[in-house]
């Protein structure tokens, strides 16, 4: 893993002091990238969503986007392999047991090597924990340790991931992943304002719907309809469309649209010239 | 500042990896304790709190409570003055973008001095961030970084702390206080169930009051009633009972049942043996 | 259909003024009761519940409960068959479009025949619709018309009841019955604390069930539970215990624990003495 | 009282049945009105809002605006005075204890003199009962005996109205009426997204302030802000503007800006044809 903190380090030489403020003290903004083909995929994308997490903790990113993408893009060069890359950004300013004041915050990127093993029978649970309201904390604010997503993965046992429900019960998204229902020919995915985390994936995979003549409704999502559904899929940045096999150990799905679209999906991307700005 | 870490260090002299789980993925349950004339405060309380904590998010402490309290004991008098300490347990396990699987934690302790500059007039807020229900989160899995509390953070400016609502708007408590109203003689804060961490002082000026013949409500507190009070008062551990001033820059309140609590605090907390186990 | 009020008509011969304030203003508590071979069955019960949803409204009803139990057994005695009974208690006081002030209530009794049609292959469905929360409306406040309920008979179609969720997507229960889950040998319902009305019929089933030397779960209940269930079955006075065949149009149940349940149960609750005082 | 069903009667020659259904079983969805100068005052929007009511409940009113509007004008003639007018639209269908299936509904009108004695010192209270979230029934179902109406009406004592907060403690409105707060020369007031009933006189005030130059902000509220505000005042038809005087018995308030707009509240209204249509 290569590691980027105003230079390229290696991880063993470049350490974090013990009174780390995003260690002590949380608020440790950050987003997933991968590359297709060694090229930076929705850069843009994951740079506007990590500034708004920022803006909502009142501060703002150090490196513009061009600085931004010029990093990641060396890095992606030094480790000449695909790339899978955690951007971090993480508070500086006055921290105590009292006072939590960031004037600032630092980027940190680390770099390592995408490895994709295939994917089998996927299985995936709905949790009971409930995702944390908007009126407490933003969907959009996509900061390490989350505690919803924290408590809801302690579950996840051999699940692929497991789907949050919302305050009122609405179904939301998975801990990494956005989903997706079939149901008599229809697609349906829960709305923005259903509480969740607006996924690059997901917005290219209602571009690719629409590109195909399917449309895709947005709306709430009650979670009678997760087991109602004809089909399931995930998605998420590092593998596309994620087709589901089983819900809670019992509910068995067909793959047949799922698996449709997600053999479609890598070349759609590529197509689409928004991703790779 | 002195840090023990398996062992006793100058702060300077450890670090932390730069792939720190605690720091990548969150999850880093806390507490804060204090000393009174060298003697630690309530070490059992903040134990199984701690163990609380971490029995959320399925780990264990790696010591008990008898070394738990050496190692403390040992810091205060290695640091020679009244000691204010943060104890610290980091998730030690299987950590990625994507999984969160916490096998053990580590313990981290940092000690520095006590420096209580005197409280003039305090000032409160009350937040508009709600506090995250315990149907996302429970109120005593106290890690850094809690979402609410940042956020609430946020707008604190000059107060001393600021107030945040439960998801239904009741009254629960500050970011590191709780909150007590008085009213026509009578004791008002809210009851557990609000969603509040049970603080110990909180629970030590309950038992002040009781000792002095004065009872306390513990129920659901509404916002008007903080406005309608005649005094409020914060407590937490290190300053013990905090009189308020005023809220949200325009209601002022006497502060006279509080002051005199605060005046019997100290030598009251002292004599409860519970505290010093 | 025979009414009383004050004394015992016709219902043809009994009016209600065309300002009823139950009718303009609403807060009409009421009671649905029957009697098993032409005995009342669970009064007290019904009398306590008819009080404490008056007790919510701040008034109390204009009988005790001997003169209840007398007005409602000379009912079935005249009617000469089993019988179905709604007592309802009408506000009296001062309203206006502004005002809502009950000073008391007047109690109107209905009863009318018990006509139980054989059950065939019992449909449920979950509604989407909520029930209302606790902080705006206790669960135990029994007056006609609340909006909660008659939302959710909107889309009964061709099911025996429909499931309410609450505020925070937990199972609640149904808009006149109460459910019980069979999962793995054991029996599962709503606690009390979900937010649901107490049923006599629910109470007594755990009753039956521990006579059997089966316990009964009652705690909060994921919407995901009643798919992965083995068996449901629903309970009410009219019928007592009534399990489930299918639920939201495609889960198909079993139900021999729900079957052998009902069969115990007439000869069960004839047994129990605090039904019959 | 003048009562319309079919045909015009004396309150005293017309009745209903013992088994109304809008009694038995509520549903009774209504609306109030009043004449400027006997001219009937925003009949259209009040018929609007009757039938988004009954479309709630899958019913349609029996009558169209042109036939309501003329039904409406002439009870006002009868009356010969200055009128009140309730509105009311009482299902019809299939109903029992089990079952509520309106097929239709049926409309009743009253109408009664209008007296309006002058207002003088106007106490309002905050209730602790939070109005029904949207997800349990819509804001705009304006039915009689709202649950969350009929407890928060219940301690008003002598305040002119009690204001409710929402689910999450927002502030929403009173049992009739809507809410404005005065903050530094800038007016204030929930948005509709706050779950509150869009009423006529809010929107013809906000209409009002517009016209001489001043805006509102529509958003959501927080209780800290009705006790921090310069001034609050309440809308309802009956009376336009009211200012408040005194929340909850302590605070007190300017109501000099409420006064100038209510002052020319009447004149602005009478100017804005669309409340006359």
């Amino acid at each position: 893993m290569l590691v980027w903190r105003g230079t390229w380090w290696n991880e063993k030489d470049v350490k974090l002091e013990i009174d780390e403020p995003g260690f002590l003290y949380g608020g440790v903004a950050y987003e997933t990238l991968r590359t297709y083909d060694r090229r930076l995929f929705a850069a843009r994308y994951h740079y506007e969503r990590l500034s708004v997490t920022l803006s909502h903790l009142g501060v703002s990113l150090p490196v513009d986007y061009a600085d931004f993408r010029r990093i990641l893009e060396e890095g992606v060069e030094r480790l000449g392999v695909e790339a899978s890359i955690r951007v971090v950004a993480t508070p500086r300013g006055r921290f105590s047991a009292f006072d939590y004041v960031p004037a600032g915050c630092e980027l940190i990127v680390y770099i390592m090597e995408l490895k994709l093993e295939p994917l089998g029978y996927v299985k995936v649970k709905v949790s009971s924990v409930r995702k944390i309201d908007p009126i407490s904390t933003p969907a959009d604010l996509k900061v390490a340790g989350r505690t919803d997503i924290l408590l809801a993965k302690r579950f996840k046992g051999d699940a692929y991931d497991v789907i949050m429900l919302g305050n009122h019960g609405q179904v939301c998204e998975g801990t990494f992943t956005n989903i997706f229902l079939v149901k008599d020919g229809r697609l349906i995915t829960p709305s923005i304002d259903s509480g969740i985390l607006p996924g690059i994936t997901r917005l290219n995979t209602i571009r690719l719907c629409q590109s195909l003549g399917m449309s895709v409704e947005e709306r709430w999502v009650e979670p009678s309809e997760l087991y109602g559904a004809d089909e399931l899929f995930l998605t998420h940045t590092s593998r596309g469309i994620v087709p589901v096999n089983e819900l809670d150990g019992w509910r068995r799905y067909d793959t047949k649209v799922g698996q449709f679209l997600a053999s479609r999906f890598e070349e759609f991307i590529k197509s689409v010239e928004e991703n790779w700005e």
